[in-house]
C-alpha cells in the first residue's frame, strides 16, 4: 500500500522535466523548482516542516524531539541527468519521506535533504548542495556559468535563494551524528544475487589517466610486421594486461572507455594511440597497489615493443568508507525481512561523500533492472521499493548513535 | 653525373605544385599540366616523339626501330598525394627517360608513359590511364566529379583532352611486349637489408574488412569487471590474434589502421567497437588462407566473451604477380652493378596492377629513407638513384622478350 504509493508519486515527480518527452531537471531550472514544490508538499503530508534552503536543498524535519537532540540526515538529490530514469536520486528522497511518515514518534530529530546538484549537468561543479550542508561549499563556485552564460549566483537568485546565507546552510558536525541514503544500485550486482537490498561498504576511490602510445606511422601495405612499432597493438596488449588485473581482484574496476588512433586510416600503421583508464575500488589502498601494478605492467609491454608511453594521471579521489556500525545496523533492518545482509561497493558517485566530512555516512541500495542507469529505460520494482522503505523503517526504528 | 643531372630535374619537376609550401600535384590540375609541358621537353631533349594522349598521359616514342617492332613500356606516374615526396611515381618517370637517354638505339621500340591518375586524389576513382592504355578504361568513370563538381570529362577537357579519343589509347596486345616501372620502395625493407635495389615480386593482392564488435555499455563503476561485456577489451584481443597470425607468415600485413569506440566516454564501458583491418600478400592463396584464419579466431574471441560480431568485407583485390622472365631479367641487371639481387614483395599498388592485363609487368624498387612516403620527407639518394639507371640501362641494352 504505502509502496504503491510511493511508486505513484515517483511517476508523478518525473512529470516534472525541462525538457519534453523525458526526464530531464537540471539544477535550479523551472523543473527543480517545481519539483522543490512537489517534494516540499510530500514532506508537509508526512507531517516534516518543510523550506527550501540557500543553495537549493529542499529540507524536511521532523519535531518529535527536543530541538537540541541528535539530528539524523536522510537523503538523496531530485536533480538529474538529461534523459534520465525516474529514480536514480529521487528514489532516495522519497524513499526517506516515505519511511518517516510511516515510523512514528523517535527520540531524535530527523532531517531529510534533498539534493539539488548531485549529476553537475548544468555547472562544471557538482555536490553544492551536499558541500554546502558539510560546511565545506566552495564561494568561487557562485562565478560558475552554465552554457547559457547564467552563474550559479545568478541562478540561485533566479530560484529565490540568497547566496550569501550559503554558509549558514552548514550543520554543526556535534548536532548531527549520521547521514544516511537510500539510492538505486546503477549496477547488476544485486540482480546477478538475486537480493533486493544491499549495504554499501564504501564509495569508491577513483583515478583517471589518460595513456598516450607513441610508435611509428607507416604504410599498411609496405612496412613488414616485423619491421612495425604499431601503436595500436601496443595499446591493445596493454587494455588486455590492465583488464587481467582487474578481474584477479576482487572490487576493483578497471575501464578503457575512450581510445584514439591516430592517423586512423585503414591503410596506416597506427602512429599514435590514446586512451583513457578509469581505475576505481573501495579501498584506496587496493586502488594505488594496483596503480602501481598498472603503470609497471604498461611500462613493460612499451618497452617489449619499442614504442613510447606517456601516463598522466587526470582524477584521484579517496574512497569514502561507510560507517561500519551504519552497515551493522542496515545489515539488522535487512536481516529482520528475511533478507540476507550484503554488502557491495558503490562504483558511482554520492551526495554522501560530500557529507561523509560532516559526519559517518551509510548507505542502502535497491536492485535496478540491467543494472542500467541514466537512461529512460531505469527501472525498479514496486516489491523491492517496498522493501527498502520497510528496511529503512526499521533501521530508524531501532536507530542510535554508537555510545 | 648523369644521376646528378636527374636529382636536379627530380627537384626542378617538384617545383610544380598546385599548392604552395609543398608539392600537391592532381590528376588535370594547373600543376598536372605544367608537369606534363616539362617532362615532354625532358622527353624530347632526351630524342624521344612526346605527345599528351586523351587520357592526359605524356606519352614518349624512340623511333630507333622498325614502326611494326614490338614495344616495352615504360612509365610511373607524375601525379602525387597532397604535400606529397619527390620521388613516387616521378622517380620512375624521369629515370627511364634518363635510361633511354644513355643507351643508344635498341633493336625494339620503346615508350616512356608519365601516367597522371595513379593516387586517385582528385575523383573517386583511380588508375584512369594505366586503365586506358591496358584497354580498360570503364566509360562510366568520366561521369565522376571532384569536390568542386567538375566531372572528369569537363577536366580532360579543360586540359586540352578529347574524351572520345581514349578508347584509340588502349594498346594492342599483340604489339606490347612487356611494361617495366621503377619506383620507391616506400617501404622500410631494403634499407633494412642494406640493399639500393629490390627486384618486385607481386603487386600484393589486398582485402580490407569492417569489423563491428558489440558489447554491453555500462557505467564503469558499478558493473563488476566479471559481469562485463566490454566491445573494446574483445576488439583488444582480436587486434592481437590477427599480429599474431599475420607475423607468423611471410609476407603477409594485416592491419588494424581505424578504431572507433562507443559510446566512448572515460567512465562508460565500451558497448560497441568498429575497427578496420587490411590485409595483404604477394599470394592470394595465402592472402585468402589468412582471411579465414582471421575470421575463426575473431568467431572463437567473440563466442568466448560473448560479444556479437560482424565481419564485412569491403575489398578484394587479386595479387598482380611480375612475370618471372622480366624478374630474372632486372636479376641480371641488377647483379651485373655488383648488387646481390632481392626480391621483395610490393606492398602498395601501381600502375602496374592496371597494365598487367595488357602485358605480363616488371617493376624495380628502390631504397628510400626510413621507408617513409606519401610526405615531404620522402627521400633517396642519388647514389641509389643512378644505380637504378644504371640497372634500367642494363636491363635495356640486354632485353629479351620470351621467346
Amino acid at each position: 500500500m504505502a509502496a504503491r504509493s510511493l511508486m505513484d508519486r515517483l511517476a508523478e515527480l518525473a512529470t516534472l522535466s525541462d525538457e519534453p518527452g523525458g526526464l530531464t531537471r537540471l539544477f535550479l531550472s523551472p523543473a527543480h523548482a517545481a519539483a522543490a514544490a512537489m517534494v516540499q508538499g510530500f514532506m508537509r503530508e508526512a507531517g516534516l516542516d518543510a523550506s527550501v534552503d540557500a543553495i537549493g536543498n529542499v529540507v524536511g524535519r521532523t519535531r518529535h524531539a527536543p530541538a537540541d537532540a541528535p539530528v539524523l540526515l536522510l537523503g538523496s538529490h531530485i536533480d538529474t541527468v538529461r534523459s534520465a530514469g525516474w529514480y536514480d536520486g529521487n528514489f532516495g528522497v522519497l524513499a526517506a519521506i516515505e519511511a518517516v511518515r510511516g515510523v512514528g514518534p523517535l527520540p531524535y530529530n530527523v532531517e531529510i535533504i534533498a539534493f539539488g546538484d548531485e549529476e553537475g549537468v548544468r555547472f562544471p561543479a557538482t555536490l553544492a548542495g551536499s558541500r554546502a550542508v558539510a560546511g565545506r561549499f566552495d564561494p568561487a563556485t557562485l562565478a560558475l556559468r552554465d552554457e547559457a552564460g547564467t552563474s550559479l549566483a545568478e541562478a540561485l537568485r533566479d530560484f529565490g535563494c540568497d547566496p550569501d546565507g550559503i554558509s549558514a546552510v552548514a550543520r554543526r558536525p556535534d548536532r548531527v551524528c549520521a547521514y544516511v541514503e537510500l539510492h538505486i544500485e546503477q549496477g547488476p550486482v544485486l540482480e546477478a544475487r538475486d537480493l533486493p537490498l544491499g549495504i554499501v561498504t564504501a564509495i569508491n576511490g577513483a583515478n583517471r589517466l589518460s595513456i598516450t602510445v607513441t610508435g611509428a606511422a607507416g604504410h599498411a601495405g609496405t612496412v613488414p610486421m616485423a619491421l612495425r612499432h604499431d601503436a595500436l597493438t601496443a595499446a591493445a596488449e596493454m587494455i588486455l594486461a590492465i583488464e587481467e588485473l582487474a578481474l584477479r581482484q576482487p572490487d576493483l574496476v578497471a575501464t578503457v572507455g575512450r581510445l584514439a588512433v591516430l592517423p586512423g586510416a585503414p591503410n596506416s600503421i597506427p602512429g599514435s594511440v590514446t586512451f583513457s583508464v578509469d581505475i576505481r575500488a573501495p579501498e584506496d589502498a587496493v586502488r594505488t597497489a594496483a596503480l602501481s601494478g598498472i603503470s609497471a605492467r604498461l611500462e613493460s609491454i612499451a618497452a617489449g615493443r619499442a614504442v613510447a608511453l606517456s601516463i598522466n594521471r587526470t582524477h584521484d579521489a579517496a574512497a569514502t568508507p561507510c560507517a561500519p556500525w551504519l552497515q551493522a545496523q542496515f545489515a539488522e533492518a535487512v536481516g529482520q525481512l528475511g533478507i540476507s545482509p550484503f554488502h557491495l561497493p558503490s562504483g558511482a558517485g554520492h551526495d554522501a561523500m560530500a557529507v561523509a566530512s560532516l559526519c559517518p555516512v551509510g548507505m542502502l541500495f535497491v536492485r535496478c533492472k540491467g543494472g542500467i542507469s541514466h537512461t529512460p529505460e531505469e527501472s525498479i520494482t514496486a516489491e523491492d521499493a517496498a522493501l527498502a522503505v520497510a528496511a529503512l523503517t526499521s533501521f530508524l526504528q531501532n536507530f542510535k548513535p554508537p555510545s
